[in-house]
């Protein structure tokens, strides 16, 4: 490959000595000129994981200076969002600025779209200091441009909805579509979502009845979000158990009607898989979605506790992710609900 | 639960302040003394994980008397062997040396046994400091003693293969029976097996022809170890390529018959998920059996390609695997030189 080629996954932009994809790579060419398969995006809004989000909220104890600081000396060192810690990114909403002659993805400039690859393998440059955000929440209002690629993935932001929205549900609309899939697989499946009360989460256990789940149990940390969970109506049995204590979370669930066949880990806090993996049944399946999973932690917990389960990686990419989960929430007053009370705080 | 009281998972040999599994715990109960459901076992030999022992080799540079100190470092501050940079333990080997009168496991004074079950789990105090050891490949001469729980699994150790020979059968029994039941879902599919000429690879390559794969290529690093590969004859196709370089991959792949509707990874190095993605067809399964897969490289990875592939966190239990690696053993020669050779080095 010479330096004039460009490749759809973008391992053109990748700064590194060694041959790796943009999202393993250290260092990204922010470079603004465009090669031909390529797209820029003015960029307004950057959505951090939320797992990113809590990682830099923790090492900061809250400084919201110190949490823009690192996100501003992260992305000017890697040209591209991605927690060193977490390995994670998030997403963007901006408008499309130019769009190279050879781009597959049928995009038009002034288009207002949102992306749905990750952070952690797109080009970008901040050009506002992130001046007007305090460090304060995953959602960062930006004035930059990112560059997608021959291969990326972009979904137009809805006329109907608010942007923060739209944001919020492309964020996590793997979850639904992936746990839709997996319960399709099953006959009448129990199924319960750990961290039933955020966003993936409540998506997913929309998706779960929709698709034939005969009983849905949703798991949440806090009295709090039991009772909105109750009020959204999306899951036959609401429960509260701190999903890192693998026996409480087991009793828990099972005494809701577990243990499930289909478990969704949506909590993004580390050491949730001993108790996942210990509330499903035999030959069940676990889909971890939460980027705080550790792989060492479930492959080596299901085989400690010789437990017969599929472990799934949730993948955030399945074909037509996107619209499904607009129509998840447009169809769902519960999921939307929730989805607006989290927008509030 | 009080303390005179046992959990089948091993709860309560945790030591940490926190309610965590054994495999999640810093540190474990090692007392001698059984609670009733309780095994304790006269070690006779460890096997470290590959990637745990490939780890210290290099932290070390080589040097064995550093990795031995490393080792039982770990074991006498966390009273279990688990590698605190790759999470991962092994198994060992031993003599059933005495069985608490409520134990399910069925095992007898004085049979063979090995664990099937993680060191990173199982309580373990080593008597002999490691004095046999040189610190130098990953099978360990060592006398002591460790515990097995109610929920453990330990294999007895086959009376016609030797004791070296079995516990490196056992070391990756998870892989072949995995891969299995995989190639069972599909019809005909094409398998690619990176790292196919190590023990987990060769043994799923034998179970994916076993079980209907319609081609298989195997992947290799050197030219020698795809020398030994085709003189096995395990492989329909077999390439040499690095794994780490997702681009060489894949069109090495692709070259070879590719993509794979199910790609096994076994290579035990990081960053081989981007590759192992990209050489795997639409609608395709990923297995990644290496204790070095990143959680969020692979589904950050997935999702950055827009790929639709379901990837599996490698189980290593799997009802059945032991007995189903031994006879895949000793039906495949090929599979059996390629573990010979392995030992003799």
């Amino acid at each position: 490959m010479t330096l004039s080629e460009s490749d759809p996954t973008g391992l053109h932009r990748v700064l590194d000595d060694a041959v790796v994809l943009p999202q393993a790579a250290q260092r990204l060419d922010t470079r603004r000129e465009l090669w031909p398969d390529e797209v820029r995006i003015r960029v307004e809004m950057l959505n951090l994981d939320a797992a990113s989000y809590r990682q830099l909220e923790r090492k900061h104890s809250g400084h919201g200076d110190a949490i823009r600081a690192e996100v501003l000396e992260i992305v000017r060192t890697r040209g591209k969002m991605q927690n060193p810690e977490t390995g994670s990114g998030g997403m963007l909403v901006g408008t499309v600025e130019e769009v190279g002659p050879a781009s597959p993805l049928g995009l038009e400039v002034g288009a207002r779209v949102s992306t749905l690859v990750s952070l952690t393998l797109t080009p970008l440059v901040i050009e506002d200091d992130l001046a007007r955000w305090d460090g304060l929440g995953e959602r960062i209002p930006c004035d930059g441009y990112a560059v997608l690629f021959g291969r990326s993935i972009a979904a137009k932001v809805p006329g109907d909805l608010p942007a923060e929205l739209s944001l919020s549900v492309l964020d996590v609309c793997g979850a639904p579509a992936l746990t839709s899939r997996v319960v399709a697989g099953y006959s009448t499946p129990t199924v319960t979502v750990i961290g039933a009360g955020g966003k993936s989460g409540s998506l997913s256990l929309a998706a779960a009845r929709e698709e034939g789940a005969a009983h849905t149990i949703g798991v949440v940390p806090t009295d709090t979000e039991a009772d909105a969970l109750r009020a959204a109506g999306l899951a036959d049995e609401v429960v509260v158990a701190d999903a890192r204590d693998p026996i409480a979370l087991r009793d828990a669930v099972v005494k809701a009607g577990g243990p499930a066949d289909i478990t969704v880990v949506c909590v993004d806090v580390p050491g949730c898989e001993g108790g996942a993996i210990l509330s499903t049944a035999e030959r069940g399946t676990v889909i971890f979605f939460s980027m705080a999973t550790s792989f060492s932690a479930a492959a080596l917990g299901a085989e400690g506790l010789a437990a017969d389960v599929t472990m799934l990686v949730g993948n955030g990419y399945v074909p037509g992710h996107a619209e499904h989960a607009f129509r998840l929430l447009r169809d769902h007053a519960g999921v939307r609900r929730l989805f607006e009370g989290r927008l509030d705080r």
